[in-house]
């Protein structure tokens, strides 16, 4: 043997979420050493952020410490921190704070955000739901808003109707807008004495002709009559074309409204343009069928930040499955390379989809079958339930569910923040009843 | 009847505390409209603070929206506001934005936070445990002073001890010390492989002759040894004189530490100046034995802003049985009013004091009677669950802490915040390894 056979090649993974994780657990069992970078020190289970941005579900029920989830993997090291740049000669990692983290093999799974297309500015005033602290945000600026109507209506009898916008009728965006519809007509009524929670709007706005534009078009149609029934109104084919704060243009029509929630576009991470190598236009690293990036077949770009077309012509989706997919796929390359095997395609096997709406709402695609209400929302909270991370918080979670749908209570209804969050966020919802508003006009 | 005997009385509670809360429950049922004014939308259950603060349990679990707490009384409003300052005359509360909210009776129970002795940049470097913000901001640092040494430890091979300081050895200071040298030496021990979590050094400084003092001799002694058992060390007659990033002086000695955190002294709410009558040096408003403040038999303070000297010669001491305790007493002074008969002095009944230490540590006094360790800690487990607000809550942290104590595993373990957060507390805690440090000793 040589000397660099004897060495254990090290891989780094940049990001803990649903590609970094599935990659770190299949090359466990591989004579290699891993080194999982993440910025935060949680890995947050997605697709039930929305629970915690609309007060279901505690921040600490969706998300695992990353090296707890782990901390079998006898070959894996977690690090805190961001990774900034690359040098792909050299072969190393550098983090924000100038430390070198070196590499043979590089998986960089570092994902998405929205996309406020060229208005970045808006994000203040219509925050997105991509990490826990959006989804506290969120929360906040819901809950506040009612908490600001009730005290108007106390102290000065000023009723007026509240109004929640959400612009994406993707499945964030119908999630947010079915549960926040949900908790103004149940969880919160009975709490609320100067105001009548459920006259609140909640309005989505979708740019296509339909929401849940991925699904079938029955379904699609299903998943919307679905939320009118929760009390949504769905605007199809409308652009929101400014945001200011209290305030949203769509078409030529400016609309009051008390909170923004943005769920469309999608800008992947800036450090696939650290890459050096060509981006599509949300900043997606355009990668080999290997899931490497040309020219370099020891860097693989995975998730979310990752395009490529499959057989049918079609993208892989932006989605979980994928993410995990495509984990499994890079670290499957990399034991063939060190078995000196030739590297396969990535190939994704589309195991169904599905979206929640809200409460015994839902619509699903599973083997070729579709489903609708009741029965897609059991199906739904069962997967949810089963691929949440951790014993313990598929107990917890399950026990919050159970209790929430007994009682339709919301446990997790905090308005937490320092001074100057609450400020910012009171600030925000003020500035639809601010005197010089109806000058605007 | 007259046009006054037909008015009911407004009583305007000013926090949601045991205090408030308290009060309240006391007003449901008589012919007054009661308001409760609160700058936070939720109640804390303050004695499990701590578990927050140290990972255990979640900020949801220990909070309730106060107007959940009292959706059931009728004659309750809940207002989320800051009351900055009073009219006794013209018998109004001025709240924040200028909002002016009429009474005929007032009662303050704003609380208290922890004093500085003059020097209040401490805070920022030695953070006290008042409120779920101060709780999760505690849990980033603990958390992130560990992300940070294994970080160091991988990346540069520097190993160091870590060494968490606390200030102050009541009730507070014991429980956070004993806690963080629990899960560093057990829950965070397996899954932090460049270092080893269990060297980690909690020291707690106390400047009297013994910690727990409030307890018997015998007790505060045991108190001190559990500790010790726990691998906590304890310095007596220590006074903290300075604080630095990185860095604290007892004494003449240097103490490098990364994290520092500060649970002694106190300063009342700055509402009892603003009531205008004398108040103590911590501020605390010097009331009647009917808790009614000098000079104005419709306004009560009560809780951790009141000073009242007991028969004994004891002030009423400042735990939530005696703020719960003036909460029922303000509210029947209240009541004897409507009904014309003479108030009654309030009399403090002290049902006994426990303090946690650790896993199975505890001591307490009641009717009387003395306990240690694990019993101690049975009673302390099972009181507090059952004192804790809201059916849900108390079934969900039975479900935590039954898995807590199975597997020593900690559920809550997330460190958050924005970038701003994150980079402050990172700063906070690099300090101590920065290059300068060794030139200042």
């Amino acid at each position: 043997m040589n000397d660099i056979a004897m060495k254990r090649p090290r891989v780094v993974i940049i990001g803990g979420g649903f590609g970094g994780l599935w990659a770190a657990q299949s090359l466990a069992r591989l004579p290699v050493d891993v080194t999982l970078i993440d910025r935060k020190n949680h890995h947050v289970f997605q697709p039930l952020l929305y629970q915690v941005a609309t007060a279901v579900l505690s921040p600490g029920e969706i998300a695992q410490p990353i090296r707890r989830i782990l901390h079998r993997n006898k070959n894996t090291e977690v690090i805190l921190g961001e990774a900034v740049s690359f040098d792909k000669d050299a072969r190393h990692v550098v983090l924000s704070d100038g430390a070198i983290v070196p590499f043979d093999y590089l998986i960089v799974s570092a994902g998405a955000r929205h996309a406020y297309f060229g208005n970045d500015d808006w994000e203040t005033e219509a925050p997105g739901l991509k990490t826990l602290e959006d989804a506290v945000e969120i929360r906040r600026r819901v809950l506040l808003a009612f908490e600001m109507a009730e005290r108007d209506a106390y102290l000065a009898g000023d009723q007026r109707t509240l109004t929640f916008v959400v612009v994406g009728g993707g499945p964030t965006g119908v999630e947010l807008a079915g549960a926040i519809a949900d908790i103004a007509r149940k969880a919160l009524a009975k709490d609320f004495k100067a105001i009548d929670t459920s006259t609140a709007r909640v309005i989505l706005f979708e740019g296509s002709d339909r929401v849940l534009g991925t699904f079938a078009g029955d379904l699609s149609e299903s998943g919307k009559s679905q939320l009118e029934d929760l009390g949504v109104e769905v605007r199809l084919n409308s652009f929101v074309t400014e945001i200011e704060s209290g305030r949203v243009k769509v078409g030529d029509e400016w609309i009051d409204c008390d909170v923004v929630l943005w769920a469309t576009g999608v800008a992947a991470s800036p450090l696939g343009k650290a890459l050096g190598v060509a981006t599509d236009k949300a900043g997606r690293v355009l990668i080999e069928p290997d899931l490497s990036i040309p020219g370099c077949r020891n860097i693989f770009v995975i998730g979310d930040m990752a395009s490529l077309m499959q057989e049918s012509g079609e993208p892989v989706p932006g989605v979980s499955p994928a993410a995990m997919q495509m984990g499994v796929a890079a670290a499957a390359n990399i034991a063939r390379d060190l078995k000196s095997e030739p590297r396969q395609d990535f190939r994704y096997v589309n195991k169904g989809t599905m979206a929640t709406i809200g409460r015994s709402k839902a619509i699903a695609e599973l083997a070729g079958m579709k489903f609708k209400g009741f029965v897609a929302w059991l199906m739904w909270l069962f997967l949810h339930v089963f691929f949440l991370i951790g014993f313990r918080n598929r107990f917890a979670v399950m026990f919050e569910w159970f209790w929430a749908y007994l009682t339709r209570e919301r446990s997790a209804r905090l308005i937490t923040g320092d001074a100057e969050e609450l400020g910012e966020a009171t600030r925000l919802i003020r500035a639809r009843s601010a005197p010089d508003r109806s000058e605007q006009k």
